[in-house]
């Protein structure tokens, strides 16, 4: 299942629309800057990986319908287009770097003449892809190093294969045990407010063959409590230089009762995750979201008075203190993470 | 709001069906055995006390309709259909007491006509509701005790008037200090998978002008960690000896987030719900509930695949070493709760 490409004609992003999932497998083909923008902002197409591939398809995609009469016009319409997209969301990293690296490549290539820079950004686009793949697997294995056959394992959200290219990288080292055997035991956190870990990751690892259990989100420390977990995984969205991370809101609580109940955390992400100009975690912006994901969104009718407030981060941020260890393509890091993750995002 | 009461011609219970709130206030009469069970078990009525209240009416309305031929005769039925309520749930302490109270009344008349019988078992109901009324009271102003103007408050589940007959318990020293003008600010833990923060606490607090914030279970990390609470109150179905306590789900996790973040964690209970016979939590069952609660219930359409497993646990259990105080009619025990308990459950 591919769920970000271009479609035949090249002239559209084809998502597949995670809103609709569990119940409906959609493809969208999305060629307006609105409607990509929307699909950013709706979480139509989420997880931090995932949202920097189809930010890149989304300005080629657009790149195409400029007029220019100059390079220079050409690229400040670029960056227009580009700097819209990057607001759709404020806490993953991988959106803001992928769009930058399209930019620098446009950049790069004032002499030549326009469709070939489209060119250019097609295989830039295709190429994110691709490397997204390798980094995927690559993660999954040095998960997979940490796990014993039979082994309860815990993730929050989702970091599948729908947040990313393949395998994904919280799910890859489960979906990679699988495979070889290992007999897994998976359980999901349903991730309130909008059920990521029920409609997503149980969706994946049920369809993997995985013998996956859902739980509500207040069910961890019970479980854990129980002996059942022998480590919890997690993708992320920004890891600052001290190792704080930021992941979906919850992700912090999991670690605090991970530490309290002795169970390893892990934090799998790219590279390109490790944002090296964010000191720690109280530079990280949380994304605050509308209250109707609370009270509304999937219900029947409100669960709440019209009058009450919510108070609705999408994120939370993890103190490295409380991380085992963050594995990324290049190896496992940990602490102290001001060097290892030094060593780890140097190219 | 009484939410459990006798009908006028007192052939019925009374019920505020709580599965329906906050959308549609419906007070259904309650007559048969396989109703009021059916009551209890869906969670139409509930909360400790307010089940145990519930449970001394509807065995008064029962013991009405039985036709007996001997004192031994009606004792007999009584018997069985007060164990039939007894079994609609395993974990509350408050309806097998409440329910060997009213068997202990109707042992003790062995010489009194069954007239008599039913209408000291009609007072000894009205009594358990008037005792809860000043039971809460007192618990409220131990609670508010601990309160300072302005302080942000959490909760969890609910253990208000609608679990209760007044002011309920955790939410009482809430609800006294907005009565006296110390504006509190709440926080609901929204409370997967049945949402009783939402539909019920955050209701009540609403509807009694508090200044309250309705947040997702696995939200309370970050909202700790920002310095937005200074005290966490909440109910509980059965304390055991050594002071651990079984409460709704999540709330071991909101404890141990608290110790992290050294905010005092405060159960609220009458101090029937000292269970002097279980030494420890290890010897309080937990009730399993039904998969379908955590991805149909409430949902437009299911939120999960249909064969991906569940895990439903109503309740967890919180080590006694996490909690600052429970709190009691009688006054605030501490530490070591052995000895703190022993004192406060002697009559």
């Amino acid at each position: 299942m591919i769920n970000v490409r271009l479609n035949d004609e090249k002239t559209a992003v084809v998502n597949l629309d995670q809103t609709l999932l569990p119940g409906e497998i959609k493809y969208s083909e999305l060629k307006e800057l609105d409607e990509l923008y929307e699909a950013i902002f709706s979480l139509r197409v989420r997880g931090a990986p995932a949202i920097g591939i189809f930010a890149a398809y989304a300005l080629y995609v657009l790149a195409q319908k400029i007029k220019p009469d100059s390079f220079e016009s050409f690229q400040k319409q670029v960056l227009t287009l580009s700097a819209r997209l990057d607001s759709s969301r404020p806490t993953a990293v991988n959106l803001s770097t992928q769009l930058r690296r399209m930019e620098r490549l446009v950049s790069s290539m004032q002499d030549s003449p326009v469709p070939e820079i489209l060119d250019a950004m097609h295989r830039e686009a295709e190429l994110i892809q691709q490397e997204d793949i390798q980094m995927c697997r690559a993660i999954s294995e040095h998960g997979l190093s940490l796990l014993k056959p039979g082994m309860g394992v815990m993730t929050h959200c989702n970091a599948g294969p729908l947040a990313t290219s393949h395998y994904g990288t919280a799910l890859g080292p489960i979906l990679l045990a699988q495979e070889r055997g290992f007999s897994p035991k998976a359980f999901c956190c349903e991730t309130r407010p909008l059920l990521q870990g029920a409609r997503l990751t149980s969706f994946e690892l049920y369809n993997a063959g995985v013998d996956v259990t859902l739980i509500c989100d207040n069910m961890a420390s019970i479980i854990m409590s129980e002996g059942k977990i022998g480590a919890i995984f997690v993708g992320c969205d920004r890891v600052a230089r001290n190792g704080d991370t930021a992941n979906k809101v919850g992700t912090s609580g999991l670690a605090i009762l991970a530490k309290h109940y002795g169970i390893p955390f892990y934090v799998c992400c790219p590279s390109s995750t490790i944002d090296s100009a964010c000191p720690s975690g109280e530079h990280i912006e949380i994304e605050l979201r509308n209250p109707g994901e609370i009270k509304e969104m999937f219900f029947e009718s409100p669960v709440a008075p019209e009058g009450v407030k919510c108070y609705n981060p999408a994120f939370d941020v993890t103190c490295s203190s409380l991380i085992t260890g963050i594995i990324t393509e290049r190896g496992i890091c940990t602490a102290p993470y001001n060097e290892s993750l030094n060593i780890f995002t140097k190219r």
